[in-house]
Order: structure tokens, then sequence, then C-alpha cells
């Protein structure tokens, strides 16, 4: 990678986070929407059409014969630029694509681990300064509250908005049960994430009923279960929030549920 | 630059952007104290000390024979991450030090030449989202503004701060100059600018009436001159806001003024 | 009109456009009763009854043999102060009400033509300073956005909420066309907008999922389809928006499907 | 005055309320200057220069044998439009200047008398949305903050800024003194009002701490005195605020002294 | 109760105002469900259980032979402090919990009697500063909207949201009615009512359409009715708010419907 | 203390925290200025003159025969109510005057232990919601902030205001120190805390630059000390902010010596 690349000099690009299963990458039609309306927020114009992008991803597997138990990070930037400023009209060459493969072999006991979580100093901000819902490379604010949260010794720290409801996870999202009801923020404030909305649907095809809306950190204190979701580790079990035990403080039977369905789902797109 | 830097993945690093005049890094120690300052933020370790780094720069200018009209970026990243997680417990290495210098033959037309403003609708952010006095490698904050002046057809764009007050340009600092007195931000919601700093120290040496303030479009829309600040630019003046010409539309007499007692300035300092 | 009205002095009155077919006011019982929320907002008493105020109307209609392609301009200010006080104590007169027509030749090119749209940094404002959803005389917050986006080279500005959302754009009524569904903002910070209204009803009426809700200019640069609504020009198609193509940059299906809706209800409105 | 005068229909227009002493306009190089800063914050061209202004001026009062008592109000909007659209490019005339004298008879109880003063739900906004230095045409927010105060029972309302502190009252200016301090709104959220400024300066050149400050209705529930200003009116004395009273319910100390030295001081300007 | 309760020192507990129908606490499930949430946010610990806590409220009940017109506060604060201390490591006793019952007569005539409301500057505020639906001792909020009611001769004050929007009375939660829809704020911005939701229910029970939602005082000024909800005093209707009259002025037909279902509701739950 | 007292029901009253040297209360001025500011701020009638209030202290003391190393709570509520209402027309006592005296044996060794800060998520509020300069009963905000800080393993909570600044710790004020010029908050959302303002005269007085002004987390990571106020423990030094060790992590030249300034300063006010 060049250091004068647009992605490095500047965060300017966006990225995918792939789960392949089967060979495949799990959800690919949904991540691939999601890049495209990443380029477009930023007005990158990634070179390729899809069918040549899907061909780089499935030629990388196969020269690192991949096919399971592997999490591809893709990402496009702005490309090179003649010189370190702003201006998008010094970029001097197409985008950067990159596809970056790896094996994680996923740990079964974190299905079941309870973590930690703790609400931090940093906020979630507002889309006109940059858009949350953007997954770009300029990182700074999860980063931040992630160091809050690693000093107060938790996980994983939750992120409220500007207006103070809660907003996310600094790099997965959050959701909580309250007598049978799972509840998840507004989106407003977080990426649009792709395994959050998967579970979304799932309970939605499942009979339980599932709100996006505005709640405190009051609502989680007493929440009966909470967990977390994202691309690689699926669904994980919330343990404790600022301290207070979450039910019973193990894996709860809504999120045992909903981990189940999602298996079965993710399976079911990469058959 | 591998790309699993944490500068390219995350915008998870900080620079400075250097002058160099007559083999002399201008204004050193105000770049040095900033960069160590954006490391605190970002808890990184630089992981050599001053000297040290100072040698670096040194030696790179002399491999390249670089004296005069070079500018210097100096990037420092967290280093290279295992996995592209955003915890700082998965990077592998010492922290990234990229020193990326450039000659760049100056314009002398450009300290005459008037530049178009137009006021975005991307705004500077708050503290608690993502620090706008840092200087990270996390930059879609400003370069979205950029675009958007850019396709207003402006040279460079205003952003105002989160109370709607004028905060900076995205990539330069913004003073107005109105009936003798020079104004610019109150610097809440901008870099902490070294060249801005100098000029309002040249104000106070000079028995210019200088002032960190709030203020309008309002107040710009009917100021008697106004210019931008930059490492390498200078002082340049500014022709028109929003399609509002300032003063007479060229450079005025105290930009002028400002950009001669500058020049003395970085001269005295590299001397 | 004496410059003592209230109307002229401090913007203190309300209005409605009004679109005249077959001789009818279009959408009458609409727009009568948003005028007289307005005139409650202001603590205004209209002096006359619906009844009157009809007749007044198509007196005026009938006086000017006009019965279509008209649109009238209906204002209702407090009335004319003894003195230029803000106090509604020194109002010495009844409500003055002003009825103004105009021929208006419609263009069909219009309904064609793709309007270029521009952010811009002036936004809508919350409540409780001065309503968005108020139809004042007191104007200058749009005409400032109006401005920005003409210096822009823009044909209307679209301009955000106090949270970053889009709102609106500054003098007509936004929406975007994403798979199949349409999305507008909220509601909260624009005028509660009769064409509007009209076009949501038309989108539930025809299964045409329709959305009132948060959006971010990151959702409008990737739209596939983009239009505004007014009273007078009715549904009109966007072609661009800061510089990026909305779909292929001419008028989409989804557009031209509720112009023939909108068309067909105007017409059965007034028949 | 035309019903399509852009005044009128959308409050698109700027004011100066002028008293006349001697025959001459007080402090007349101030309301000149912030007349011309607001006509460059709407992009209006008042088309004469500042000789022929003043000499319509001097003529208005020599026709109408006005000397002393007298209020103008000094009117300019954007003209007339040829149809109510809120673009500049449909404006058909030059700018609609305004004169429009009255005969004020002062009352010289109300220096003595009490004023009752209550806080009220709406705000002063953002300059982002609409100016609040901007002494425009559409007043809504300053008049729905009026009607509230007199439904409270109040001669004038207290008008606090978005971040909750105490920015003006709703058509005059608000000072609270404590402990010999005179304390004043940062200016941030009101007019630049000049009698204000008078106010401020008297303090400076006779040794009275002044400070323009954030501060809150806790700071005015237990001041010493209080008062607002205004440019007939000249400084009035506040009784009570929310029902508190202030020190012992009569006109201060230091109200007294500042209206006495704002008396002489518009006799010498207008000597 | 000592004066080193942590109740009486920092306003730390919650409480519940219980009324008691036939010797039954009315809606006792919801009670107790929003007091554990209350604790958990606050992470006090009740020290009881639920079956323990009931019998102390029937006990006393007995105790004072009250079986009806009764209005219990249930207090729960987090103990005595051995020294003045916020921290809750310096607790030193089990929760303190009081129970205070006392009979009311209810006044018939209440029903019927419009309220006189008005908007005040005082705003619930944000969770992330102190949760507005946790129903705390810690009540300074609303007193000081009750006192700038009171001051401008309401019964009860309308505060507003942070964003401007109506989110409550102040020690009642505020519905208003426009043609045949029953409205009332999106419960961000105010406790969690149990006759509010009550209210609500019996709405979605009873096929009237009932909304959680944004709107502001110009939606409430042109209301056809609106009424406040709160434990003790049922539904009562609202007659002028700011000074606008509601309606007639007197009890709506659909405030008067909603007070039946809801006697019947009640007496149903304590049968 | 019964429960029915305002104080206990609503955290309806203010409350100082004295400290007793010589048997004398230190700036028992300010500390009396700033209770009747806070009566004030709360329409509360302290129902006795200072003289008499003064006396009960002395007289509290001498019945305990305490004048050294004694801390006493002072407490002023609204009174007992007759029944759980907000309305302050409920009251039927004078108000509630509490005097708490302890012994606080101080412990040396604070003067040099550093404590550990966490910035929380927790924020000060504004004052349109609850004055964060009124120190009063209600300290819910408070005490969530400091249980965050608790369960962080932190010492203290670092709490930021409405704008993302920093604001004061939950219990006490704080103050960092960058290039020997020492940094304190605005003022505006915290308590006008008398250490606090002592600490600023002292520096004021002995050449030290001091400045209330706005500063993030980021100036406090990299500030070469950091230390907190309070009104019994004085100046206590910082080692540590969300894991950056400050300085050398240990008392810094700085603070030390105005630990012995303000030492002085206290017998000064008390010989």
């Amino acid at each position: 990678m060049n250091v004068f690349d647009s992605g490095f000099m500047l965060g300017d690009g966006v990225w995918e986070g792939l789960r392949v299963h089967n060979g495949k990458v799990a959800f690919w039609d949904d991540h691939y929407e999601r890049l495209m309306e990443g380029l477009a927020a930023l007005k990158i114009d990634l070179g390729i059409d899809r069918a040549a992008l899907t061909t780089r991803l499935m030629d990388t597997l196969a020269a690192n014969k991949m096919t399971d138990h592997v999490h591809i990070r893709l990402m496009v930037t702005r490309g090179l630029r003649s010189t370190p400023y702003q201006d998008p009209r010094v970029i001097v060459s197409p985008a950067t694509i990159v596809i970056a493969p790896e094996f994680k072999q996923p740990d079964p006991a974190t299905a079941e681990r309870p973590l930690r979580l703790q609400s931090v100093a940093t906020r979630r901000g507002r889309a006109d300064v940059q858009d949350p819902g953007l997954n770009s490379h300029s990182k700074i604010n999860c980063i931040t509250a992630c160091i809050q949260g690693i000093e107060a010794g938790a996980d994983e720290a939750i992120m409220l908005d500007p207006q103070g409801f809660v907003a996310t996870c600094n790099s997965t999202h959050f959701f909580i049960v309250r007598k049978g009801e799972v509840w998840t923020s507004t989106g407003d404030y977080c990426l649009g994430g792709i395994t959050r909305q998967k579970v979304i649907d799932l309970c939605r095809a499942n009979d339980i009923p599932v709100f996006e809306r505005n709640f405190t950190l009051r609502h989680c204190y007493a929440a009966d279960e909470a967990f977390t979701t994202g691309t690689f580790a699926g669904l994980a079990p919330v343990g404790t929030i600022d301290g207070r035990q979450i039910g019973d403080g193990t894996r709860g039977r809504v999120v045992e549920r909903l981990q189940q369905l999602y298996l079965a789902l993710i399976n079911a797109d990469t058959a």
C-alpha cells in the first residue's frame, strides 16, 4: 500500500467485513449494496462492475484455498493522491481495491460467554458531521470509545447518540430483551448492520416482537437479556452493563433462540 | 505500507504537515508538541524520543537533498494489526512512522489570487464524538465538506460549528477583518492550527486587534477582508463568500501586511 | 398595503398558496384547516367565517374571469399597528386578508426536466424558536437557504434538520425512492405540505410503500429516484444532488407514475 | 405598499428604529452600519448611497416639521416580486425604502416604573437557521415570545438561548447588576443592540465593571438590580422576574446612574 | 427520617404514587415493575422481595383501616450514609422503605373543571443527564417548571423536550385530541406514566386512533380537546393553553368518554 | 426528619458543605451568599436572617465542642408538605434548616495520593432543565456519574458538558496544568465552587496564568498535571485519566504549590 493512498492519509474509503461459508460470501447482495451506497456517499467510483468485483473475491478465496471460517476485509479507497490534499481532484489513480482474507477459527465458547459492557463518554455523532451509517476508514470515533471501554475493564463500549439514547457498541450492534420483546436502537446513529438487520428479520419471521426505538441506559440496566451482533461473531450474550447484572448473568433464552435461527439462516444463504 | 496498518484500516493515526525553509523545519517545536498531544489523545506510543524523530526528519531531507520549498507529511499510526479489529490489543508492531517529503514550487500568484468560498451543509463536530482539534488520519468529515464546496464551484468550503457559528475552512483556517479588527473562530471546533496561532501572535505583537470569538456568516458577508491560513500556502486572500464580494474582491490591506509579517517570521524561525 | 401592516413590519401573518382548477380551489378543505391552525398558532382572529372567506375567493376569481391555471396567494396578517411594537395590543384593525390571484401557464416540460439540488449550510430550525410547520410571512430562513443554493448553481436547496437529517427543500418538499420504497422526512421540520400529504396518501392507496422517516444525504446520493412536490408545480424529478447523479439523471419510473396519480387526484377533487 | 413586496410576502427586508433628537438621528453611524450589514446578509442592494439615504431621512423630518421626540422606522426590503416565489431572481424593482416617522411623547414615569418580566418557552435560535443578530422583517420568533409573556401577565418576555442561558427580552435587551457588576448576555443570540452597546461603553468609560457572559435565570432571580434597553425607551428598571422581586422591587442605584449617563450621551451625540 | 438518609441529602431514591380502591392497589403489577426498573437504574437493592413489600403495603392499609380514596406514596431510598458523600460505598444501612398513605376525598367537580396550562421556560432534559423516565426523589426540574407555571397564573406547566416538542406537564401527562385522534408525546422525555399507558391502551381497545408522536405548541393551540392524566386525579380536561381557548373551553366529548372508560378499568382492576 | 419534608420527597432544598477551622467557618461570606442565591432560585424563604443563621451554626459547634477538623452539612429545604404534590402552595411549615456537623480527621496522605479519574457517559446538563450551578438536594445526575466511575475502577468521574467539553468531576471541581498554565472549565456547567474560586484567585494573586475555558479530554490526556478541588479535601492530585498517566503519575509541582497557598489562605481566613 502506498503511503499516498487516500485511505491511509485521510481515512478516505469504505469497507465491508465479509464472512465466507461453504465457499460463498454470506449475504453478498446486502454487502454489495451497502458498499455501493458508501461509495456514492464519498463520490468514489469503484471502477469495475459487480461481476468483476465478485470474481476478484472468488479468485482470492480460490488462490488461498479458503472455503470456511473465513473473514474477508474488502476495502475500497479513493486511490492515490499526487499530494496530501483533501481535494479529490489530486487523485491520480483508479480506486484502490483491497481484498484481505483471514482464517478465523471460531471459538464455540463465545456463544455462551457473557460480555461485560460499559457505557463510555464518547458519543456517536451526527450525520451532518460524519454519517454514522457510513462504514468508512475514518474510525477514530469508535477507537476512542473502544479505548475508554477497555480502560474501564469492559469487553466492549456502549455508545450513546447525541440525544443521550443508546446507539450501539463500538464495533458491534446492541440489543436488549424486555418481557419477550427485542429492542434495538432506531438505527439513526449506527451502521446499517447486516447481522443486525438479519436478527430483526428473524424476529419478525418468528413472531418475536421487535422494535427499533429510542431507549436509555435505564432500560438496559433492567433488561431481562442483552446481546451484541457482528458479522463474524454473530450474536453474543451480555452479562453485565455498568456493573448491573443482566438477568442471571448468563446467556438468556431469547438470545439462544436467535443464535440458532441465525445459524440456520446463514447456512441457508450459503447452501 | 501494509494494508493491516491501523492508519489504513481505521484512520488510526495522527500527522503533521511540515514546511522546510533553509533546511530547517519551520516551527518544529510547535509541530512536535501538537504531534505528542495527538498521540496522547489516541494512546499511541511514538516509541522513539524527540531527538531520534528529528534525526529521521533531517536524514530524510539530506537523503533527498531537500532544503527549501519542501513540504513534509509526517504520519504516525498505531502500527500493524493482526486482524482488523478496533481493539488496540491486536496491535503487533511499534507505531508506524512515515516521513513523506515533497518539493512544492510555490506559485507567487497565490498570495494575491482571491479565493472563492462557499458555506456547506457539513459541520465540524463535537469533541465527545471526534475531537476536531485532533489531526488524525480520519478525515471523512473534511473530505465531505470539500466535495460539497467543489460541487458548489468554490475553492474551499466554510464549515460551521454545531451551534451554527463559523468554525473553519475544510483544510485551512479562516479569518475575517472588520474595521481594523481581525476575527477568527474560538478554536473550539478546528485544529490548533500553527499558522493560525502565528497570525494571532503577529497581530498581538503588531497592535492589530485580534479576537478568537463566535461569529456568523452575516459577519463574514459584511467583512472588509477575509483570508485563510495553512502551513504551506501561508495566508491567502478571499474574494467572495456565498456570492457576496468581500471588500472590493481583491487582496486587502490587512491581509497583505500580515503576509509580509508572516514571511518575516518564518524566515526568522528558520534562519 | 399600509406600511404599518403587521405582515409587512414583522412578517406577522400566515398564507396559503392555492391552485385553481375548473373554477375550484383544489383541496380547499386542507388549505382552510392549515390556515386556521396557523392563525391559532399566532393568536390571530380571522374575523370572518369559512363561508365568507370562500365567497371572497370565488368573487375574486369571478371578477378576474379566472378558472384554470390560476395560483392564488391567500394571505392573512394581524392587521394594522398604531406603532411598530411587537405587542399585539397595539393592533388597531381587524386582520388583513389579501387574495392575490395570478394566471400561471404551466410549462409541460417541467414534469420531465430534472432539477439540480444542492445541500446548503442553512438549517431548518426548532419549533420552540419558530415552528417550521407554520406557513408564516417570516421566511428569512428559507430565503437564506434559497440564495445559498442559487450561488451553488442549484435550482433548489436541500435543508437539513437540527439533527442533521434531510428535512425539506427551501420552497418545496423532498422525496427519494429506494428499491421501490418512497421516503420523505418525518415532517417534524417542514410545513405540513398538502401536496406532500397527497403523495403519501396516493402511495398508500396504490400499494407503494411510503415512509416518513429520518434519512441522511448518504441515502439521497444513492437513491434510485428523487423528486420535489409543491402546490403549483406538483411533482418535479431531481437529476443531481451535490453533484451525484440520481439514477440515470432523468425522470424515474416511480416519479412518473406518481405524477399521473396526482394529476388524476387533482382532477377528481376539482371535478 | 404593494402586496407583492418582498417585505410583506416573505418578511424579506431589514429595518432600523431611529431616535431623533435636536433634529438629528442619534447614533446614525451605528445604525447605518448595522443596516448595511443586514443588507449584505440578505444580499439586498440598497441602490442608493449613504448620503442619499441621509438626505431622504432629513427631508422626511423636514416635511413633517419633526425635530424631537421622534421615532423613525426605516425599512428596506428586497423590492417587488413578479410572483410569490422565494427566488431573488423574480424581483422586478429596486429595493423598497420606507421611512415612517412618528411623534412619541415620552412618558417620564417609565424611567422609574419597574417592569414585570417572565421567562417564556420560546427560545432565541441559531444563526444557521435565522441569524438572531439580523434585524429583519421576519419577527415571528419574537412575536410568539411576546404573546406568551403577555398571557403570563408580564410586560416583556425573557428569552433563553439554545443552551439555556439568558439571551434577551423579546423586543429589548436585558441586563442584571450583581455586586456592582453589570452583566448582559454574550450577544451571540440577540441583535447587536445599539443602546445595549452604548450602555456597555458607558460602563467601561465610568469604571463600572461590565461583562458580556453566559448566565442563567438563577443569576437573575438573585440579582441586585435588572434593566432593559431599547432605542426609544432607553433604560427601564425591572421589578420582578418570574415572581421573584429584584432588589427592593424599585429602580436601583446603578440603573439610575446609567440612565443619567445615557441621557448625557444621547444629548452629546445630537448636540 | 434521619437527615443522613440518602433520599433527603441527595434525592437518591425512587417512588410510586399508588391509588387504593376496594382495599386493593390499582395496577400494582405496573407500579411494582416501574419501581424495580428505577431501583436498577440507581443500583439500589430493595432488600426484600415482592411478596414482602406487598405485605407491608397491605399491613399499613389495615393498620389505618383504609380501603378507598387512598393515595399511598411508596418511597425507596438508598439508605443511610455515614457521611454526606455521593459514593454509594458510604451507605451503612439497607434501603429505606417508606409507605405514606393518605385519605384523599376526591372532588367530583375536577372531572369537569377545565385546567389552565401555560408553557414554561424550563425543559425536560436528556437521559444522559438525568433520565426523565426515572421517578426519583430529585425533582427540582419539575418544581422549577411548576413555580414558573404558577407565576404565570396557570394550574400546571407544559414542558417541552430538548428538541422543542411538547413533552409533558410538570406533574401530569398531557394529551391532545385532533379530529378524533388522540396524541401524546413519544414518551422519550416523560415518566412512563401508568395512567398515561392505560389511556393509550383504552384508546386502542376502543378503536380511538392514538399516537405517541412529536408535536408542537402549534398543534396544541389548534386542538379540539386536551387533557392531563395522573394517578390520583385520573383524566382532567384542559380549557386554555397560553391563553388560547381549546375547543369551546369546556370538557370535550373524547375526554369525557375516556374518563368513563378509565373509571371502568380501575374498577375492574380492583374488583 | 418528617417523610413529608420537601427535601426528602422531592429533593427540594439547597445545601452548603462548610469547613470549620479554629472554631470559625471558613469563607462563610461566600457560602452564605451562594446559599441565598440557591434559595432565590427555588423561591424558598429562609425565614431567619444571616445573624440568626450564624448563631445557630455557632451554637451547634459549641454544643458539640467542635472547633477543628469539622465538616458541617447545612441544609435548607422548602419545609413540610401537607401532601406529596409539587405545588409550593401545599407547604405547611417554614423552611427546614438542618445543621449536621461531623468530625473528619484529615488523612495527610491524601494530599499526595494521585487519584484515578475516568470520563463517564453521564453528562452535566443545561440550566434550562436543572441549573448545574444550583447546589440542591436533587443529585441523581452526580450519583449516576459517580456509580459509572466506580464501576470503571476510578476514584471519581469526569463529566462532560452538553457540548462535549470537560465540565467537572462528579463531586469535586477539576483543573489541569499545561505548560505552566492552570485551566478549569468555563464554570457554566458546574457549581460555583468556593474552593475552585479560591484556587483561581490564588493563581491570579501569585502570577500563575489561569483560564476558565473550554477544553476537551485530549487536553487532559496530554496535561502536565491535573487536580481536583473540594471544600473538605482541598486540592488533590490526579495520577491517571482514562488510563493515560498524567505527568509522571505523582503529585506535580504546581499542584503542590497551590496546596500550600490554599492552606495559608484558609488559615488566614479563620485566624
